[in-house]
């Protein structure tokens, strides 16, 4: 089978059309028809060989909602008519301890939708019948990519950490990741806080679910904020004043970062005293996404998307790489 | 009442006789005749005002073992002639979110037995009724002050953090507290490894309870442990290779740190990868020292201890200040 796709030959390339061959499906394997697909900052890493395991050509793309055309013969749970998503992974052993454990998104030998094969950027995807997690009733094909790889990436550390609804959030950087953040938290039951050197995104900010709104660019803004949030969850991949978030931090208060910032220095002696803790997660288990889907359905969650037609893949990549949107960038398949 | 104590008069004196009047008992209050008091880094660090808090003369020791020799009116669950003990923390406001919540070692508020009052180098010591902690049948005034801090220290650590039997823990640093964290973890059923840069220390750290001894100053040690640690406790105050032990853990894995080392830097995609974290903690609460004491008198674990009489504080006191013990040094009451 052919499939249809846009792929760059080389870093900082304009993507081109593209098609290769899927081969037989395996007996573990389900297709999709692509109906939508997000673009993450991962995809333009990815194109640019940032972490240097891009090779090419490369079909990116990895928040992809479509329904399912074909699956193999060892497929039982899903059927081709269905709709579905799939992430960053398109598949891991299933059997290393950290799969059978269920946290399939650190099995040490996960592969990536886009690392050495193809990706959502095409009419069709291929992956493990793992990962390829159904949408609920309510959750549209044309939106849903995006909870694959930017929303899981932020629901999953509110699972994680245990995060209530009595606790108090705060969010750091209002962006692709951040404004799903806001939704989720807000319909979690939280006291939620949006972060933000930008003091023109308050307003969306707030519709998005914020009950508070700082602009951490105004001096001393974090220390008048000392000892109260039980999380704060950096979306942001710059390095900030460590130091003064964490004084921000309630005892026994988190500071969780999905935005990969180079490195973090912080003094020792404030995370001792007030048992403070940072650290990091990447995206979630498969049955962290079927509970993100179900929770994105009965509270009405969905990204807040910009669509594409597919064949105008380069506009919207160039929309991405000159701003920072407060939203998400979906390509529509018009192939 | 007169109480009888040794205190220092100003920094890095030696200490000497020294009375104060203790005055009425207060109606939560209760007195403790001192048995034994532990000598902890903490009250080196007072002695010599290196946390600019201390007040003098300084009575120190805050590791306090003994028999209650009077309550205040208010005071109905505990009764003279009753052995308890007495760490850190002489009172705390029982009143706020922390208190209420359990978490009184957390307290705001919560006030030093040698913060601006007088400690445990003495015949006798006051505190509030909640952190006096009575001592189970089987757990000795000779040697259970240690308990009250160097132990709740590493005990805490593994309580706050959901250690479970199956995990595998490291404690980096055999000594005052090291040695304590070693017994605790081998009792609580973990696969326990030591982690020193004494290789002489190997032979007593098994017989502590580590099933490992690893030799940290080996070049490449800490790297064939990779992905090894579900937690790695630091009780050493020095900086360390942060990466390395951060790639010691496991996904999900937590570096926890109760030695004050100055600060903590940290690459942050190996945390996000993994979904690993650091943090620290203080103490703990009543309620854990209460915990713990049951678990030490079950499992017949006490601190390693070397004794002196109150008389020879000064001795003591150098013979600290000059080497690394392996154990914890233990003033016994001789007034």
């Amino acid at each position: 089978m052919i499939v249809k796709a846009y792929a760059a030959k080389a870093p900082e390339k304009s993507l081109e059309p593209f098609e290769y061959e899927l081969g037989d499906i395996g007996a573990d394997q389900v297709d999709i028809d692509v109906s939508s697909c997000g673009i993450c900052h991962s995809d333009l890493s990815m194109l640019d060989n940032h972490w240097d395991i891009t090779e090419y050509p490369i079909v990116p793309g990895h928040e992809i909602a479509g329904t399912i055309r074909a699956v193999g013969k060892g497929v039982t749970h899903l059927t081709p008519g269905q709709n579905v998503g799939l992430g960053w992974f398109a598949e891991s052993c299933m059997t290393c301890q950290q799969c059978l454990s269920g946290n399939h998104n650190l099995c040490p030998d996960a592969v990536g939708v886009i690392v050495g094969r193809h990706g959502g950027f095409a009419d069709r995807v291929r992956a493990h019948k793992g990962w390829v997690i159904p949408l609920p009733a309510g959750v549209s094909t044309k939106t849903a990519g995006p909870l694959f790889c930017g929303g899981i990436t932020v629901f999953n550390p509110i699972v994680q950490n245990n995060v209530r609804p009595t606790d108090r959030v705060a969010v750091v950087g209002i962006g692709g990741l951040g404004h799903m953040a806001l939704r989720f938290l807000n319909a979690w039951g939280c006291e939620v806080t949006a972060f933000s050197t930008s003091p023109d995104k308050e307003s969306a900010a707030r519709d998005l679910g914020a009950h508070n709104f700082v602009n951490t660019a105004d001096s001393g803004a974090l220390e008048k904020l000392a000892g109260h949030f039980d999380m704060i969850l950096v979306t942001v991949n710059v390095a900030l004043d460590w130091d003064a978030y964490i004084g921000a931090l309630s005892p026994k208060g988190k500071l969780h970062i999905v935005g990969a910032a180079p490195s973090v220095e912080a003094t020792v002696f404030p995370m001792i005293l007030g048992q403070r803790s940072f650290g990091g997660s990447p995206l979630g288990s498969p049955a962290t996404m079927a509970s993100m889907l179900d929770f994105a359905a009965r509270h009405v969650i969905e990204p807040v998307t910009e669509a594409f037609p597919m064949s105008k893949v380069n506009d919207a990549l160039e929309k991405l790489r000159s701003g920072k949107p407060g939203h998400r960038i979906v390509l529509e398949n018009d192939f």
